[in-house]
């Protein structure tokens, strides 16, 4: 008998292995197709990703897991790294050298330490800093034992303070418990696409968008579907049109209202129907919320819409100039906080508790964010007056710290490259944030002085620009 | 000719389609061959994961997939996918709802809030905490500046001062372009492991050990093979033993010495031979070296052998009591170093500056460390001297901060679990760190007089232990 069992194992042991050999032969002979699939494209010059083949293809498959009674967490898995593979294959591989605006930021920092004075619109940081009471509240509270380890999701009385704060500005039920404090907003978005997703599902992302949401869906296998927004349609996203880039597979919908970098809001309505479409799907909606303190009018919260499915993000960074502090937090239903609260705690044990302590503090001050919303108010209205001059087109943001226009210029990249090298200005090049070779993230992060100065030395670069442009390309005489 | 290429590219789609669907068909096909194995196993007793079995059956896909031409990274990836669902599928569920430290710690600190005194023997935490000195330098560094996004890699001055720092202390040649400074130790071992390892590979790691090695392959879609080390054989690591577990997927082997939680160290001979192993195997060594300050000899690192191969880890945690700092580095070949940065980057953006100027200043403090020792070797002692009282066996430790004794009990989560209920001493059960279920692990974090009064608990617990067992169990009589 124990000798029928060995045998029998030996013989199951043998036909794993062959299935896992022809597993593998029918994976090169696909692979073989999808090349064939990609040459064919790039001569129709076909889109690399076209969702309504792959969501068919996904239906496809997974409906025969079902039918054959196979784990479809697997399937999709499986054919997530597949279908990820194919679109590499397909990819233009032009795009992968692109200059981003840390590259620039590095040049930027470079030039500075050879002396030269850099205005610094390429980054997203208001310069003055923290308020001095909550940088000595740091040492204070260390010496009062707040060094210790602590708890993954917080310090009780600070996560109890944020829910209270919320409560009283936007009048939405946060409970304590909801409240995940966070290693700054960056982290905050890793660990709620971590605790969201698995391997091989989608995030539906608005474009423009701070790269970073796409690097995170990415670093986490997943795919990112992109719901473009334009110029023309004065960046409003549409709900419908991001419906029809869904498929079965997106688990996450991102939001980012003020908008970095269009320093566009949306309303309640427009807000609400994400939101009903977050839930139809089964999906969640993750609604980064960093700026709202920059908001010129109301700030409107995700969380007022009281749903289930919403994640909101905030951070300490932008409010109270808290940059270097790296903390935020997230208010997510229950299963979702306990879930970012054990990834959190895996890779780091606890956020800092004396940084904590300075958050508690810095939450009692109130005139800081105002402070800050103004000088981003009066940047912005710095930025606009000169691009009207300069005949740039861009939409007024209502909100936030950046101003998105397109320049009259072929590539903003090169642009900005140069600006910085002959003018010490450094901008963000808009292929940082989506499909947008013509703009460029102009940041209020310096004082108003620099921004002015920063604003004159563009619209000089431009006219010098424009004038080698044209010897470069002599109008034609009619 | 138009026309000729769009039939073409339906066609080859319609042919992807068809390859997808079949490949679904195997996967489920293979499934089911994956049960039988399971049940197979289960009546023959054979472990679930025979390493040698998935070795070679890795080795014959990847063959096949080289005679192909076809991406070996993906059909590792998949690979990873089928094999890792089939140990779920053959895992036994008793495993998932056993007891950690970490629930030990909860009811410690619940109990605490009661109003009970606790000792606390499970968790490595020194509670003198960091020098003032250290506490005072993170509200004048942010005053200072140190306030804004950084560096990701830290800040360049704390780089040097650390390559110095090892350079003066082991003579070892490390530049400050090895160095990473990460947000703890924690995050250390995640940043080398996301840096060293793709899905579907391996990582070596010798039990007993810290389970945050387990946890972070496992997190990053990896598998641990592990070498079992035993009370028998002084805890020794035998490489001979860990190079017949290891296959082509193996990338990393894990070190760490002084070990947590056995206290033992190992000699530069064996250093040598598992840093050459390594190399033999194409693999990286992580030198998990948090506890050398606690060494009661010299310290050996493995950065003395001077490998391409070795990534060291070191945490400021232990050395100077700055658990709550939340402060660690990475010293790694450039390009390890490199990836490590860009992950943490991408994460966190930096470390706090203001940390990293306090992590300076607690360089120049080698007073502390030595304390710190101090008191673990007078606690080590203690608890040995009452363990040989109860006829514990253990090895004696030649470093770190912990004693890892067999006691005379059949399962000691339970004995754990009734120690804090009946007399509030809190240890950590041997399950945590592997396969150890008579082991504890008992720290010295707390005071001296806290770990003899400990100590006189366990031996009181233990007494009341054996009598209620053997009342449970009449005697034979003969």
């Amino acid at each position: 008998m124990e000798l029928g069992l060995t045998e029998e194992l030996s013989r199951q042991r043998e036909r794993a292995r062959e299935l896992t050999v022809r597993l593998v032969e029918l994976l090169a002979e696909r692979e073989k197709v999808v090349a064939d699939i990609a040459r064919l494209k790039a001569e129709l010059g076909v889109p690399e990703f076209v969702p309504e083949v792959e969501r068919e293809l996904r239906a496809v498959a997974l409906k025969r897991a079902v039918d054959l009674g196979i784990d479809q967490d697997l399937i999709r898995r499986v054919l997530t790294l597949i279908l990820k593979s194919s679109v590499r294959a397909q990819e233009n591989p032009s795009n992968s050298n692109r200059v981003t605006h840390m590259d620039l930021m590095r040049v930027a920092k470079r030039m500075e330490r050879n002396g030269m004075e850099v205005v610094h619109m390429e980054v997203g940081e208001p310069t003055l800093g923290a308020p001095a009471a909550v940088a000595r509240e740091l040492s204070d509270a260390a010496l009062r034992g707040y060094a210790f380890y602590g708890e993954a999701a917080g310090l009780p009385e600070l996560r109890a303070a944020i829910a209270e704060d919320l409560m009283e500005r936007f009048g939405v039920d946060v409970r304590p418990e909801n409240v995940v404090v966070t290693q700054g907003g960056r982290l905050g978005v890793y660990l709620a696409m971590a605790s969201i997703l698995s391997v091989g599902e989608e995030v539906a992302v608005i474009d423009p968008s701070w790269p970073h949401y796409k690097q995170m869906a990415d670093y986490l296998g997943c795919r990112s579907v992109i719901h473009k927004t334009s110029l023309e349609g004065a960046w409003v996203p549409d709900p419908a049109e991001m419906e029809r880039l869904m498929s079965d597979a997106t688990k996450l919908l991102v939001l980012n209202y003020p908008n970095n970098p269009t320093g566009v809001v949306i309303g309640e309505k427009l807000m609400r129907e994400f939101v009903e479409l977050a839930e139809r799907a089964g999906a969640y909606l993750l609604s980064d919320e960093v700026y709202m303190d920059y908001s010129f009018g109301e700030h409107e919260t995700a969380l007022a819409t009281n749903s289930e499915r919403v994640v909101m993000l905030m951070s300490f960074s932008k409010s109270w100039g808290m940059t270097g502090y790296r903390i935020g937090y997230l208010v997510a239903p229950k299963e979702i906080a306990d879930r970012a609260t054990r990834i959190q705690g895996s890779l780091l044990t606890c956020v800092p508790e004396f940084v904590q302590v300075a958050a508690l503090k810095a939450l009692t001050d109130r005139e800081t964010p105002k402070r800050y919303r103004e000088h981003m108010r009066r940047g912005a209205e710095i930025i606009c007056s000169h691009l009207d001059r300069m005949g740039a087109r861009y939409v007024s943001p209502a909100g936030g710290m950046y101003v998105f226009p397109e320049l009259p210029v072929e590539d903003a990249t090169e642009f900005a490259l140069k600006l910085l090298k002959d003018r010490g200005v450094a901008v963000a090049p808009g292929s940082v944030f989506g499909n947008y070779q013509r703009h460029v993230r102009l940041s209020i992060s310096d004082s108003l002085e620099k921004v002015e100065k920063g604003m004159r030395a563009i619209g000089e670069e431009l006219r010098a620009w424009q004038t080698v442009t044209d010897r470069g390309n002599p109008p034609v005489i009619g």
